[in-house]
């Protein structure tokens, strides 16, 4: 599997793959999620980052679950069409695997923590470089939820710079964290 | 009912209700609104601003249409306060009056050429002061749906730098505004 997912990016993207490998795992010890299912969520979560358009699309109409997202930048369609590869094409069938390779990229309304930890790795695995990044790492020493809300601040500030949309589902992601840190 | 509505508010918010009955009226001739409906909205659109947030949440719950804001920042109630008050005590009918009164402050995903003129009034109208509000006023000379995307930016911002939650529909009113420009 994972030679079959590495195959099918550039070399570039591997490295990214092997640093939310790493990313993933320590921040699943550090805030008490599964290790060995963050490592699995995290091999998986590009693997159809580079497949045509086309193919992403057949996936996730196939799926038929996140039709929403066909209505929304193309940068989104890897995560649904990566989790729905995921099992029908790997065997996975861990539901909360899945769905953290699902969510790593938009976040949902209700972010288990494997979900948090994998999107979380995402934003600040180590080949990453983008303005906040540092903020972020240094939040994700001990604020799980604030690191989160950070990088989702960075995407949303990157949207509104860009004059592009944002998806509706990573803004209520950013609330729910908000929430969580407000009322505990 | 303008006096009801003038002496339910401090003097300085009542100079600010006359610079968006100004400025609707305005934008409304500019971008093709009925002015008079532009005018009417605007009379009405803070009339429950400086209400005790109980009433607010009092009448919100008795219309019992917009529940979901109460979850959200008390900023946003009198909106909907305000436009359930305005056919309940003021006796007005006007659908598309109330609904811009109803959505001046959130914004909403399909709006109409009434609530964007309204809703683009209260960022602009000459006693506002913010960062960015004269690329705004610049925007409205020839543009609607791009000044009020930069009016909403400013606000998706203003509760970024805040850490405060963003309530939803703002950002999927900003998305209609975008698809709007990138389709037509």
């Amino acid at each position: 599997m994972i030679e079959t997912i590495r195959s099918g990016m550039p070399e570039r993207r591997w490295l990214h793959v092997q640093g939310v490998i790493e990313t993933s795992i320590v921040l699943a010890r550090r805030f008490g999620a599964d290790p060995a299912k963050a490592e699995l969520a995290a091999i998986l979560h590009d693997l159809a980052k580079y497949w045509p358009v086309d193919r992403m699309e057949a996936y996730i109409r196939e799926e038929g679950v996140d039709l929403d997202v066909l209505g929304y930048d193309k940068e989104l369609w890897h995560a649904p069409a990566g989790a729905y590869a995921a099992a029908k094409d790997f065997g996975v069938t861990d539901a909360e695997v899945l769905d953290a390779v699902r969510w790593h990229t938009s976040g949902r309304e209700s972010m288990t923590l494997l979900d948090r930890v994998v999107c979380l790795a995402d934003y600040m695995e180590p080949s990453r470089e983008f303005p906040g990044v540092d903020r972020i790492r240094e939040l994700a020493q001990t604020d799980l939820d604030g690191a989160l809300t950070a990088g989702f601040d960075s995407t949303i500030r990157f949207l509104l710079d860009k004059g592009k949309r944002i998806y509706p589902l990573t803004v209520t992601a950013r609330n729910g964290l908000i929430r969580n840190t407000t009322t505990t």
